[in-house]
């Protein structure tokens, strides 16, 4: 029986190694004082309706008995909004994360998978640069917290009023089609580039002002590019993001890049790539300001299997040890009770395995060593007559007679 | 937009419930060496075809774009099986154990859910009774983390084994049907039991033999009612089984029952149920001794949503607080540097909160108290100028005048 394609199996020392990954993210998260949220994997198929258009095709749907159009969550966003506008009493800012498991149908790739998990931080209720800055903050305070430095990744940022207006100001009719292409443009060739936007109707004199446009890397140069109020309005919140982004000693993880669109045609404000140096992957994060439900939000997804790949990449998805530390061994059935006694407080402080197959004492000890762990404790009628139990440093091979409260205090 | 019928929201407060439950879940599990596993929410349909008759018709079924037929994992036992199939060099005792997601076509109602969580346990590779003993001592320990005790639940213990041999012995002919039903009868008044039993083709005397066997709450009793080997076998199963829970000297948690069932068929020795002592609710986890895919196991499911209900019940599952320690006050644009430095730093240590709303200092204040933050850190021109912040105890108005070292020493 063959697992579907797209999913994925958790061996120990794959659950082990993703639950590292979990507790960055939670820990992070946490010490900015986000509060973790979930909601529903199922949810109904209007729900992602409203948002976005790229998604309900790649949406695992399912009718139910009562024919209601159901979908397996592609994103979490649509039920957070969802959430928000169920409880209206919620106080501002509300400062929400969660790591749901979503769905998409897609070809599996390297760095899509159809089943994933995608780590979301969130703040919403209202509309400050102050905001922006510390949701980017945590995204590199978490890249930090995988050992990753200044070398390995960085934020690329930009603001959709800001491209809006751009391509306003130049004329352009579809600027949907043109968003998209600009999207894609670090895996084109130039040429490549820019015949496909001859082919949405660009013309030369457009080529060459996008292509002016897309090399820009700081804000006074983007003046020039944009005249409208909305244009100047973008300006000002680049600006103000990346003076609070300094505060917080940050800038230099950061870089302006008007190149990044983004799949979503909700964000309204600043949006933001984390991207390895290298350009090997897909964006390993990606997020910016939106409105959900008439309510202003800024936020990011961190999915994890990009994030996998590029830790592994960077050696810094070590194995993660789960080593049982005693082991208790029997030598007999009279020594059963006493063993199951200590065993049980010591399970209080530490991870404690006892023989469960009826193995000898030879066995019992190779198995010790198999597991890893740190002692094996030794019970059996002398020990039970001296009520002194033998506590052995399986590296050393060291052995104490101890009673049971001296082990104990062992491993408070 | 509605939510989806049988589907949850959790809010901050609600996931916080949850993680508690979650982490006694784990941190149980961990404490005996057992290791966490997760597999896919999608499988094939297949998969499950081959286990039990009752799972398909409550699965939740989608077509792929292949044609390929897919279930959302109604449980995760299958899944289990294919794993330890997939890979056949893991040592044995192979102890394992997951929280995964699962879903349930069926009508809401008290205690069933269509998606929900369900804690499982299990140890495979082998057949001995030490084992059984240990995975009932995991469930008890389990409920005694929720500072459940004796007066509040019990484990029904019962043998698959001694059914079918006494089913056999009083020459019953739909042992399928009447399993069933006994499974039910403490849901049955005598007299609806006993025309249900009627109805099965039961005869007035096997009536009279049922209720006296399912009365049975000694093994010495049991042997009257088996005379074949398996029988036998079960009989001296059961036995040994509280024979190793007494040297755990769990026994007095335990109870024969040989009414219950478990609704899988795959059951082939050891079955039991925890359950609440008022009977009100539905099996809070139930489990026992089976075989996936030519290997011998023995585990237990725990769902959290009956699991939820009785912990509400008996008042044990509070509020989980979950509140910052530290708000941090700006009173001008020229402290946000260091407010964001000692901010970074406590958060190797704390949680800690910054204004991101632009507040003045009152309602910096304000929020900081509504937030529950034990301590506020006020940063100005002042404070900068002495290098020295004002570290305010929130509960008592204590403030005193600290240099970032001092302050950040505090949280360690």
């Amino acid at each position: 029986m063959e697992r579907v394609k797209g999913t994925r199996d958790w061996y120990p020392e794959d659950k082990a190694k993703q639950n590292y990954i979990f507790n960055v993210w939670t820990s992070v998260a946490k010490s900015f004082g986000y509060k973790e949220v979930e909601g529903p994997i199922l949810e109904s198929e209007e729900l992602y309706k409203q948002s976005g258009e790229e998604i309900p095709e790649q949406t695992y749907q399912l009718t139910d008995k009562s024919g209601r159009k159901l979908v397996l969550r592609p994103e979490l966003t649509p039920t957070i909004a969802r959430m928000i506008q169920q409880k209206k009493e919620l106080k501002k800012p509300i400062k929400w994360f969660s790591i749901p498991r979503c769905f998409r149908y897609e070809s599996p790739q390297s760095g899509r998978l159809r089943e994933f998990y995608q780590f979301n931080l969130d703040c919403l209720g209202f509309s400050n640069m102050k905001a922006d800055a510390e949701i980017i903050a945590t995204a590199i305070e978490i890249m930090k917290k995988f050992n990753l430095s200044k070398k390995d990744f960085y934020i690329r940022i930009s603001n959709r009023k800001i491209i809006s207006s751009f391509l306003k100001n130049i004329n352009l009719s579809y600027q949907q089609e043109v968003s998209r292409l600009i999207d894609k443009k670090d895996k084109l060739s130039l040429n490549d580039f820019k015949s496909a936007l001859k082919e949405c109707n660009v013309n030369e004199l457009q080529i060459k002002q996008i292509l002016k446009f897309l090399d820009i890397s700081s804000v006074d140069e983007i003046k020039k590019y944009v005249n409208d109020e909305q244009g100047s309005k973008g300006v000002e919140e680049l600006s103000s993001l990346f003076y609070y982004l300094k505060k917080y000693n940050l800038s230099s993880y950061c870089k302006i890049d008007l190149s990044i669109m983004r799949g979503f045609d909700y964000y309204t404000s600043t949006i933001f790539e984390v991207f390895d140096s290298s350009k090997e992957f897909r964006a390993i994060a990606g997020g910016g300001r939106y409105d959900v439900a008439g309510i202003p939000g800024i936020g990011y997804g961190m999915g994890d299997v990009v994030l996998e790949l590029f830790l592994a990449k960077k050696k810094k998805l070590k194995q993660q040890e789960e080593k049982s530390k005693v082991y208790i061994i029997t030598l007999d059935e009279s020594s059963l009770k006493a063993s199951y006694e200590i065993a049980s407080k010591l399970r209080e402080f530490t991870t404690v395995e006892a023989d469960i197959m009826d193995k000898n004492l030879t066995k019992q000890l190779t198995y010790a060593n198999e597991i890893g762990s740190e002692y094996s404790i030794i019970i059996g009628k002398d020990e039970l007559n001296k009520k002194k139990f033998k506590l052995k440093e399986m590296k050393t091979g060291k052995e104490q007679l101890l009673t049971e409260e001296q082990i104990i205090k062992k491993f408070v």
